[in-house]
């Protein structure tokens, strides 16, 4: 067995590739930071009462269980940092107004999201706590197309829908758990005989109930789903309300965005928008995200929530390669003079490369264009021939 | 139970000594990268055998197991970085010659290395591929010293060892490997009273060997240790080797620099200098490095080793705060001009903070020390009255 494989859907993240990684990184966090957005670090492992309570079934099954040798209780490794981060907003930072905070991290899961997908993603995101109203939801939006914006994105979209819709029709007609089940089932695999057949089969539905929920599927598309969702769907108050945020977010997107009302991607976590970013370059979605005001209660305090997660490693893999610095070499000799101008060279923000002795044969490998050689006393640079190979 | 609890030695990182890690954890990586390391990111998740083979008992049981649900075999949480970057020279990149590699990450203890200890220490460090000559342990300990500088740390000093002293003189009398397992652990807990009657109980042990044991745990101190080691040690060539790259090491350092050649740690795993590093403000090591020339054998191609790792959560609690930016609001208004203001101080690094309708009253929470108004159709910053509270 060759022992240095690494396990599917894990990878080695390469130079070229860690520095866009980083740069995106970087530029991200700055942007997060202007806009007010405190960046916190929670950690790779919780109890999984903490990690995994109020978040759903789904994020159960993604996360790897550990037995604590200290207390001898199960601890999971986190699939997720929003519920953490609602965690620290609820218990340990404790303000009674909007909280914004930031983070960045691996996360792991069990299997593979999707069969493209990687196993340890890295999440870069952004949450506002304590805001129930639209303005929130917008200033997340808007951080999120800033984000892609800065990393140089290309052909950013955005696909939004609102669970307070689907909720609401339920609840109106005292839909039972185990039928709310099937038709969410059939509503996210857009299964119209399905959905079809399970409005048929219940009792006590009526015809009200019935044509919004198989209008439902039908609501996805440009600002206009949202008009005929206004003159189709039951004028309940959760209703109109939903419909009036994707209005306000609609109108002040700078970038394309579309709605899809069956859209209930998270619906035991979500509470209001859900949305997902796409752009050129990458195959899923590169930011998901939306609102979940419930997760807070399940630490003893419900704070109204919304935010944000980018996938960095699908970003950096549709982001422009950094352009490599200029490397010098200089050569392994001891002179006071030599070492103060490879000090100040980098200080500059200049790579330079120490040949060690016995390696000059290699030299190519180093990836350098010049060279430090004394001239008339005088430490210069000069052309380093033959040229490196491409790294 | 309070479920937001979190497990012994793990913690949250709050906004401020995030603030502090981020800014150190920068200023380190672009040290590293103008020094010629390349950053790598390798997995959180490998194989147990990838992850710890060739690297010795205590990296086994400080390493989290987790079952593959893919492939039904072990796998580990990392516990260290350093054998993934060995990985990753030997198989990956390559090369011929000399490869400098840098990395940043969390790892994950089963236990605290000390009472004092997190079980998620945050790694940052930098390693030399494919050169055993002194020139590559001399380079990785300048640049542990400039990155030292760099994050402003004071009373910076270093505790170097060798242990192909202790190796040569177990090589010289033929000593078992019980008996020198036994001999290790006494001179590692300074145990005089242990070492001594281990080395009369010793058969077949000549004189030299005897004084030689006997004198190790005496070898600490100043730069004269190495002169009386040089003096009163066998002269085999392994401990002639080790002496002239400690003096080489000391001549260069720009540190204090002490001497201790009965320190073994990772004597399973290093096989040619061991150094910690201290700093005020720090109670354990704030870095630790050597060099360890077979780590690579495990994965079918031996290269020689040598580098450091930082523990950046020591290393950011001894550094000075960061100097919060000031923090404007803005006003809850749609307005085009007031729009184009608040971005443009954000490009230039100030925070705005957008006011969120309905939390007039939490204003103070905001940190914020001015705020835009409108003043004669413009949008100019006034002073926010009353003054927050301190951060």
């Amino acid at each position: 067995m060759r022992n240095w494989l690494l396990p599917e859907y894990i990878e080695d993240i390469l130079p070229a590739e860690a520095a866009r990684i980083e740069r995106l990184r970087r530029r991200v966090l700055d942007l997060f930071e202007v806009w007010g957005y405190e960046l916190v670090m929670p950690p790779l492992l919780e109890y999984v009462e903490s990690l995994l309570t109020g978040t759903g079934h789904d994020l159960d099954l993604r996360t790897f269980k550990l037995v604590d040798q200290l207390s001898g209780r199960m601890m999971g490794v986190r699939a997720d940092i929003t519920p953490q981060v609602a965690r620290i907003d609820a218990h340990l930072l404790n303000r009674a107004g909007v909280t914004r905070l930031a983070y960045s991290g691996s996360v792991l899961h069990t299997r593979p999201q999707t069969p493209a997908a990687t196993r340890e993603p890295l999440q870069i995101g952004a949450e506002v706590y304590g805001h129930e109203g639209v303005e929130s939801d917008l200033e997340v939006q808007q951080l999120l197309c800033a984000a892609l914006e800065a990393c140089g994105v290309r052909g950013a979209r955005m696909d939004v829908g609102h669970v307070a819709v689907f909720r609401a029709l339920v609840a109106r007609a005292r839909i039972g758990a185990e039928l709310e089940a099937e038709l969410f089932e059939a509503l996210q695999k857009k299964d119209i005989p399905s959905l079809r057949e399970l409005i048929r089969g219940a009792r006590g539905l009526d015809a009200v109930s019935r044509e919004a929920l198989l209008l439902l599927p039908q609501l996805y598309g440009g600002a206009e789903v949202l008009a005929l969702a206004a003159r189709r769907l039951p004028k309940l108050p959760p209703v109109t309300l939903a419909l009036a945020t994707l209005k306000r977010l609609a109108k002040a997107s700078t970038i394309p965005m579309s709605f899809d009302l069956s859209e209930l991607r998270g619906y035991h976590y979500h509470s209001g928008i859900v949305f997902d970013a796409y752009c050129e370059g990458v195959a899923g979605p590169v930011a998901r995200g939306g609102r979940y005001d419930e997760v807070g209660k399940a630490f003893g305090r419900s704070r109204p929530a919304t935010g944000f997660s980018i996938d960095l490693r699908e970003l950096a893999g549709a982001a422009a390669p950094v352009k490599p610095r200029e490397r010098i070499l200089a050569p392994a000799v001891r002179d006071a003079r030599l070492a103060k101008k490879v000090a100040a060279l980098r200080a500059r923000g200049v790579v330079v490369v120490e040949e060690l002795p016995g390696h000059e044969k290699f030299r190519s490998e180093l990836g350098c264009t010049r060279r430090l050689a004394k001239q008339d006393g005088a430490w210069v640079l000069v052309p380093l021939t033959p040229q490196p190979p491409k790294r």
